[in-house]
């Protein structure tokens, strides 16, 4: 056993990419463990965009703190343990942090560190890659929200990443038409000849929305979207009624400062849920509301008022009233 | 019967407000019914947000057509019939345009009009407000998209208008902490003073973010957004993790154009549903989704591919890669 850990501590917060000395690899002595803890060797780290964010700022999780080792998923082997839940030898994946050796604590949430069953055929990096967070992303986005079913369309954005490859071959399993889109020539043939992707539109040439139009004839049903930004606007324009977006990250956004991003960044971190809605949907069931609202009405439950505007002449300028303030409540013409 | 019907017709589409001209008073001669028409007297005009969006552009509807009629919901009575659906003296409500009489067609969807039954009580412009499109929308929009739990808080936007207002009265029926946004003090007044909404919050006062965030101490579980832009982007910051967004109108965004709004439309328009998401939510089953993944991968349904950096000191730059394209697949580092 190596009887130091190199360590990535966090110096500086990023403005853009990662720059020389916002990380400083620091060499530390291997901490002594106490009763109910356990020493694992780090084997691999498992890089996210995330980690961009916890560089930068709180969000579901607090930022890193200035000076602390920086946080990743990693996978790693017990190489001494006075903990209940480890012996020497066991595989886990959890958050290890990127350094050499990490101490796992009596206290540790049973969600941090997991063990890793022995699978045949199966090497460690898969419980970090398809069996890791980012495959389990694309499974629960896929199955839980977007839901896929036979003959809808899907488009990926970074299709060819950890979680957008896999997302979208969930797709072709649930019989989609998928549609990935990536950045280069060798991420879409990727897609297309070894993955089974219907198509992919490289972002990167000039005529990649006219090539995502021909590649969505029938609209798009699902978007599974990673990057945000002018690529999320593009799919979007593209929906079909009633579409659903699994808001999983916003690649394009993690690395600058851009407001109009803002609310969608919020609605990822708070894992909102936004529902477009026109009433118009409802039209077999207006009686049923409206029957609910004269219950409610007749028995003082509801109030209303009503802004009346006497004369068809007036009318434009009852819309306009709408947008100034000046009505309250409901706004009628007597014609 | 007046021999003439005043018609309400679009000339332009508007740019802002509508101005002068935009729509145009013209009379034409009573229309003569066909055999499977009636004609009825309009009495009153809904007037609506959406009327605005109808004037300019495509959306759920087709904008209404330069020359053409404006379109818009009415109550009227039938003052001749040769309708199998329809005789003398119904009253009936939907979309009869803005004018002095209309035509009723024998092809005439079902949903396009509909008798209004005769409730005590109830004056006629009820069915035009808090029994019409505008309270049927604040009905199903509150309980089939937001669905209110008891305890939860509520913001409605433009929370004195009809809709707004009746969304409110919903959630106090379904025991929410309800914080109205409206513009004066007078609109403000009528929410907490009549309607008993808990808190309204008037955003033409300059600390209206710090009032709403008095008004929410426990954040917001529920925005009924009807106006989109700054108020949405304030209220959606104070949202609960898991929280729901009704969007039901981009009222600040009707009158001018605006590409940052211009994805929220689209998800209003094809009223789509957008879902935050991250993994965390999902550790609980972590090993459901390993397990799944695992049978595909195994029974060759999903292909992965890794991007294995070599070396600790690589880590900072791996995580550049993510951002700048350089990864295929998964990205890990093999410390």
């Amino acid at each position: 056993m190596a009887e130091t850990n190199r360590q990535w501590k966090l110096q500086s917060r990023p403005k853009g990419l990662c720059a020389p000395g916002d990380l400083q690899l620091v060499e530390s002595p291997l901490p002594a463990i106490q009763d109910g803890q356990a020493l694992a060797k780090v084997k691999y780290l498992s890089i996210d965009p995330t980690m961009r964010v916890w560089m930068a700022i709180d969000t579901y999780l607090p930022a890193v703190a200035i000076g602390e080792v920086m946080r990743a998923a990693g996978f790693a082997e017990v190489v001494e343990s006075r903990h209940k839940d480890f012996k020497k030898g066991d595989k886990i994946v959890g958050l290890t942090g990127m350094q050499d050796y990490c101490v796992i604590d009596s206290g540790e949430k049973r969600t941090s560190f997991r063990k890793v069953p022995y699978i045949p055929l199966l090497s460690d990096t898969a419980f970090l890659g398809v069996l890791g967070f980012t495959g389990i992303t694309a499974y629960f986005g896929m199955m839980e929200i977007a839901k896929p079913q036979k003959g809808e369309t899907l488009v990926v954005s970074a299709a060819a990443g950890a979680t957008g490859s896999i997302a979208g071959q969930i797709g072709k399993i649930h019989g989609c038409r998928v549609v990935g889109i990536a950045g280069g020539a060798e991420k879409c043939k990727w897609l297309t000849d070894e993955l089974g992707f219907d198509a992919a539109v490289d972002y990167k040439q000039p005529d990649w929305k006219e090539k995502l139009a021909a590649a969505t004839p029938k609209g798009v049903d699902i978007d599974y979207e990673n990057v945000g930004g002018e690529i999320m606007h593009e799919v979007l324009k593209r929906m079909n009624l009633h579409g659903r977006v699994v808001l999983c990250g916003l690649i394009s956004g993690y690395t600058k400062e851009d407001p109009a991003l803002e609310s969608f960044a919020t609605i990822l971190r708070k894992r909102l849920r936004v529902q477009g809605f026109i009433i118009l949907d409802y039209a077999d069931r207006f009686m049923e509301g409206a029957t609910q609202l004269g219950k409610w009405k007749m028995f003082g439950k509801l109030k209303d008022r009503e802004t009346i505007v006497e004369g068809l002449e007036k009318a434009p300028e009852a819309i306009n009233m709408l947008f100034t303030g000046g009505n309250i409540g409901k706004t009628i013409v007597k014609v």
